[in-house]
């Protein structure tokens, strides 16, 4: 079972490239699933049904989310019947949304997990407690467990990582927009990386235009974000290769696709 | 001029890496400066003098630091005396220790730098206005201007990479301890990357023991934090290679070595 | 029913506070229950198992804490037998410690509750959602509800004010050393205010050396904190009448000892 | 020399409360120089001309600003040209507005200061060193200085008061919206409040719709902020008596209007 994954896709650019370069990249790496982390995917700010749709129809099979999920408040009107969409599970109970999407392929049944952390992030509830309970849950269906954990701090990111091992199939991180370098299998065969990187402008700042974001480092004033609409852009991502008899990982392997490091199909 | 960057090293582990490597790594990249960022070469909080020298014996010529580089009080008695240290210049003016250390190599001179960035750390002065300032004055005896930015956020650090493209040699990220796989050279010629990664356990969370970590994590009691001292190691890091003519990069490459990535000679 | 509750004492000048005044407040106002919180007791940084009992000696029946509670690690050695000692409930479920303590007076039964926020503080469970389950737990027994709300924020603390009036008898915010003029009762009958004040050094930073702190903003460079040992001292406290048929806030009064403030007996 | 100040305005309610009852407090303390925080001032975030103007026509002489200053971009067009506004001045050199304004009563000349807090707020240059830098250039025309430190964390506001004993007339809090108990003159003469207070709704959160705030914390969904329109509404403030040839407190009084603590002409 091979599972590709797709780090947080911004704006229009970041959709883009979803819709020109899945298709080269499944043909490419024949994975089983594909998956996108869609909470940028509009504007910068959260996502539509209509690029959830979108990513559907580009040849994802699940959409995950992060802080940014609630920005547009459209997500309010459609999460609920967005059956590919599964939202950061630890936020409080009641919460619109799903914790755990199961995707079916030829192979087998994978179920998607997204969790967020808490270092410099708002208060939620406890991501590692609320893993255990969903991995309970979802073994009870599969052993094929994916995690999208969404968060800013490193320790946190690596601590989910070891907590997890030989637990889930893969921890994958979102959230700092920026790659890691330090794509493993962990000793007891999860696969994981800190951060799958971003998908969209390649010459902003995490894809928000760069004269902005420096201006506010340098004013310290609002100043309004818009995603870079033009020039360059990039996709990164990361593949997994699970034995499905054991839910672990065989293999795991970085996707960037930009013009220091072209695609080749 | 080629200046191999060694990232965090982490407690006696990293210590005992940069011994074993650097001799490698310069007989490999044959660079013609060799820094080390030591703010967690003291068992994981700041440096000692002892430290220090053994970092220029194993044959680096400078030694950057960040937020940890005080955690060690001995710190006080013997940074100004260290010719080729350099702190977070970005302290308010009258801090101990200096702001920019010139290395000589029979190429030319490089100018290097240390700030550290204010998002999700202690307020400090404002790191661009003092990168300007800074390199104003390095650029009166060199175009060859080495900085390690040592932040946080994403955000920051890319931010400064564009603020500094064109007028800086490199721009090399450290503190998260985790490399990034988003090393470039910017449109104006400046290397960059987000994260040079550290150098010191690989099988820790950031070097530190991962039970601990967990432990905090999971409790949010007090937990003594220690660096992990037996299994495995990796060493982490950059290399930059400058057009001394025009003080920009031609080529950068990041170095990694692990178990999942041998070092070949 | 008459609640005393003395704001986060402070090393041994508050310590010595509470011996010298806890008499003289008990013989003027009468209170039925007296409540102390000890984070900061043992020299400003957690409490032991000797001051625990001081506090009960001084005539205290029950001792609260806050994120500070953890500071001395002989805490995890008595906490689980000190009777009248409440943490912060919301830490993760196994934490050490009661949450819940009650009080017998003569009159009735007072439940008293401990919670931390999570604004500019360490993440941890939802103190509202835990309130509702500790309250309907206190509801069993008593409709007399003590509740000091521990966080830094006063957004926080005033949400959890109007977030339990008609719920409880009392909110009580502790943690920012400094007292509040805000004392009211809210419109559904509970106690309110935001903050109680701190019981100590009056001539310090919230009860620090004040050359330190200072030191400390000036710099950004480590500095070790030590209570002021000499010199005036303060004692801030809170008091709220309940009416036990109702259980909720007849009349509450803020209590302020210093030298620009001197106790009439 | 007697100085009114009134605590962050909050939306229309405020500056109701400013127009009603500013004019009542002049009748009854007789200031020489009024001065109002407008940041909260044009619905919750901001300050239009329009606002600063009638804050002058309702009888303050000066107007001091904070974080929220630049919520309304309008403040850009005219905050040049608002002789009487002041925001903090350890924004970076080149912000738009005045960092010192004077104000002239027949007694003698007032110099008005804002400075913003680092401490859980955005970085901004050192306000201690920016105090100093501006208090040297006041005192080239008066020593009667008032100083408006906008900050959230009690430590930092009250090491700013002491590092500013005996060196202004009064050293007054501000941004918590919640009036803190602990007015006082410090040993070498400056008059000193943590927090005056706000003035708008009194039952809302910091002025602030209490469902509003109190379903963000309880969601941690994004959620629309609104000045609660109706209702109950207060004034916060502070009185400093300065003796004009000293430029020292001789006296300070907290102003607490509301349903609770009903103004007394
Ligand atoms: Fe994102
Ligand atoms: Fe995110
Ligand atoms: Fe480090
Ligand atoms: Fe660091
Ligand atoms: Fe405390
Ligand atoms: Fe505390
Ligand atoms: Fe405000
Ligand atoms: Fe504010």
């Amino acid at each position: 079972m091979r599972i590709l994954f797709i780090g947080d896709v911004v704006g229009s650019p970041g959709r883009e490239m979803v819709r020109d370069y899945l298709p080269r990249l499944k043909q490419k790496f024949q994975p089983h699933v594909s998956i996108v982390n869609g909470e940028n995917a509009a504007a910068g700010k959260g996502i539509t049904e209509k690029i959830y749709k979108q990513f559907l129809e580009s040849g994802a099979q699940a959409v995950t989310l992060g802080n940014h999920a609630w920005d547009k408040k459209e997500i309010f009107e459609f999460i609920d019947e967005a059956e590919y969409m599964v939202r950061p599970a630890n936020f409080p109970e009641g919460t619109p949304g799903r914790e755990i999407v199961y995707v079916r392929s030829n192979k087998a049944e994978v179920a998607v997990i997204n969790l967020q952390g808490r270092t410099f992030l708002p208060p939620l509830d406890d991501p590692f407690r609320k893993a255990d309970q969903l991995i309970a849950e979802a073994k009870k269906r599969t052993n094929l467990i994916f995690v999208d954990f969404h968060a800013e701090a490193t320790s946190e990111k690596q601590a989910m990582g070891w907590y997890l091992d030989g637990k889930v199939s893969a921890v994958v991180g979102t959230h700092t927009h920026t790659q890691t370098a330090d794509e493993r299998i962990l000793p007891k065969g999860t696969g994981y990386i800190t951060d799958a990187g971003m998908t969209g402008p390649y010459d902003g700042i995490l894809g928000t235009d760069k004269e902005a974001v420096l201006n506010r480092f340098l004013t310290n004033l609002p100043v309004r974000f818009e995603v870079t609409k033009t020039g360059r852009t990039q996709l990164n991502g990361f593949i997994v290769d699970i034995d499905e008899s054991t839910g672990f990982a065989r293999k795991v392997e970085r996707i960037l696709i930009n013009d220091d490091h072209p695609f080749f199909g």
